[in-house]
């Protein structure tokens, strides 16, 4: 029995499309008929997503011609050749303009299918069903879309936004812990970038809601994507304010590209870049200890790291960051906090507090 | 001494660009200046026109810091693989999103460097420098850009509007005879479609042109160009009357199929079907024996073929066409003549006449 505890309009770009957030609405055909226009559906899934959840997706498609194509898991198959293989199937399957393509499972998936939608016979429509808490608070809102190359991630790819997102919460009680906490990172940072009641609402709920609340996390997915599209809405063209959507991922990148990509994920490098951002915006008087510390216990009921890899020193990260070139260019922006909710995008802070909070 | 003829406004989705005709444009910084924002240039070539026309065009580009590529010529090149070369020499070169791609070359590269834009960091602006008469009047409008799948033609693809095109007439000293011809097919449609006036001119002109007098060649560029997009600004989604470019195509496809891709040009094969789509409008009573007379004669003094390949026999046509399929489904729809100049897109016609053009 479906259970939609809420329909998010977004208004971006030349078109509108609806979030809906909820559990068990995979299955239900009411969320997909109405945006899809020709007879034709491809889904597209991995390996990991498919056999849990594949089936179910059909049984909302009844109606429609389906076929599908199922990818190898892992952003280390983030790449043109695997593309391919959903142009392939596609073509192979006499696809024309008026299909439309579904993206079952996570970011992964998510971008690559969408750039697939972006770009096939020029483009076609898709519907995002994301698999994960971080898909699911950040793929479905802003468009991004591509593949990496190997010399640097997210190389390729377009802007084209989705006929609709289905969020279903019931796929995350089959989410490992880990990912959990990994996509809570992302719903923590919507709070400390601008939205202090939302992280006062976390802090209120974050053992509900890593006990997988479904009702709890649906709130916390809507609030996320409502955040986020606020803030792409005021910065379409990614040239100012959006780049405060990257709080603690300057230091994030820093400790993937270290640690080599993979060891640790995406979400908990972001973790524990943003308790670095406190820190650091705390040795600027920026904010006080007070509010590190409970940024870093919320991260800690995440179950996500606060602080860096031990096994990083200050060179590794002045290294990694490019800090003496870019401080000496004056190009070292980072996104830092005058508030829990209130954060900044500045070039202009003393590099000792960088380097102190680096360790180096 | 740069000759600059005309330059055509183009204003189609959201944004104008000029198409600069005239020759000896080419290596005149003026048409590039304005239209590059950044100070990173990367010129995309051909092992066959790079050495005509690379230094002249770096000529231009003195003020900015320019890398190429180049990449192997011919429609065979034309795909994922190939594009990808693109994006490694942009990233090896540390290219950002705001350097500027611009293409040298025929449509071929037009439409894998358009794509490259389109799709590097999800766009970079780009220039068009064509080569060729078939990609000056035909890919500099429209904004179609794209590679082939080995299961299809220009099924991966953009629109994506370039800044600039720079249409330099003196690069057609250089062409060979055949695709010289093979662009004119592409020029006698447009008077064909909707342009009796430029028909009359056509005849008039013919040996000039084939003698590749420049001025009236930059004329007649002018003028496709402007019917063109005419035509397609009438039709951005191509969903009705765009439709009209396909005329004499969907014959040309099937000669082009028959005989095998690359025996005949694309322009060859639709200078053929154009004449078999008066055939056809003639046995249906739309047009009289002087009009395809005036057209056959027209096209053979474009030195185009005025009459299918005497290799293949309708029912080669019938089976390339899908005729009695599509009949069958009332799906088969051509572009026919109602006059010179009075171009339509059918489905209501005697398949009677369509199957006595075939020969079957």
């Amino acid at each position: 029995m479906s259970n939609l505890v809420c329909t998010l309009q977004v208004d971006l770009g030349d078109r509108a499309y609806p979030i809906y957030i909820g559990s068990d609405l995979i299955s239900n055909p009411e969320f997909y008929a109405q945006h899809i226009k020709g007879s034709r559906v491809m889904v597209v899934s991995n390996t990991t997503v498919a056999p849990l959840y594949l089936e179910q997706l059909k049984k909302a498609l009844v109606d429609f011609n389906v076929s599908e194509v199922i990818l190898p898991d892992g952003e280390e198959f983030k790449t043109l050749d695997v593309l391919n293989q959903i142009y392939t199937a596609l073509l192979e399957n006499r696809f024309d303009r008026t299909c439309t393509l579904i993206a079952l499972g996570g970011g992964v998936v998510g971008d690559m299918t969408g750039y697939a939608a972006a770009s096939y016979q020029r483009g076609v429509n898709f519907i995002q069903v994301p698999t994960t808490l971080l898909s699911q608070v950040d793929s479905s809102v802003g468009g991004k879309t591509g593949v990496n190359h190997p010399l640097g991630k997210n190389m390729i790819g377009a802007f084209h936004q989705p006929q609709a997102v289905i969020a279903d919460t019931l796929t995350l009680n089959t989410l490992p812990d880990r990912e959990l906490s990994a996509g809570m990172a992302e719903v923590i940072k919507y709070g400390l970038i601008n939205d202090a009641d939302f992280f006062e609402w976390l802090e209120e709920h974050m053992e509900a809601l890593m006990a997988r609340d479904l009702v709890l996390l649906a709130e916390a997915i809507r609030r996320s994507c409502a955040d986020k599209a606020q803030i792409v809405a005021a910065d379409e063209k990614e040239s100012g304010q959006r780049a405060l959507l990257n709080l603690g991922h300057t230091f994030g990148h820093a400790i993937e590209t270290g640690m080599g990509y993979g060891k640790w994920l995406h979400g908990e490098a972001v973790g524990a870049g943003m308790a670095m951002a406190a820190d650091m915006s705390c040795r600027l008087g920026w904010i006080d200890d007070n509010k590190v510390n409970k940024i870093n216990d919320l991260l800690k009921r995440a179950s996500l790291p606060a602080s860096p890899p031990e096994s990083m020193s200050g060179d590794d990260f002045m290294g990694l960051m490019s800090v003496d070139k870019k401080v000496l260019d004056g190009k070292m922006r980072l996104v830092l906090m005058k508030d829990i909710g209130h954060s900044i995008i500045s070039d202009d802070f003393d590099p000792a507090a960088l380097k102190a909070t680096l360790g180096a």
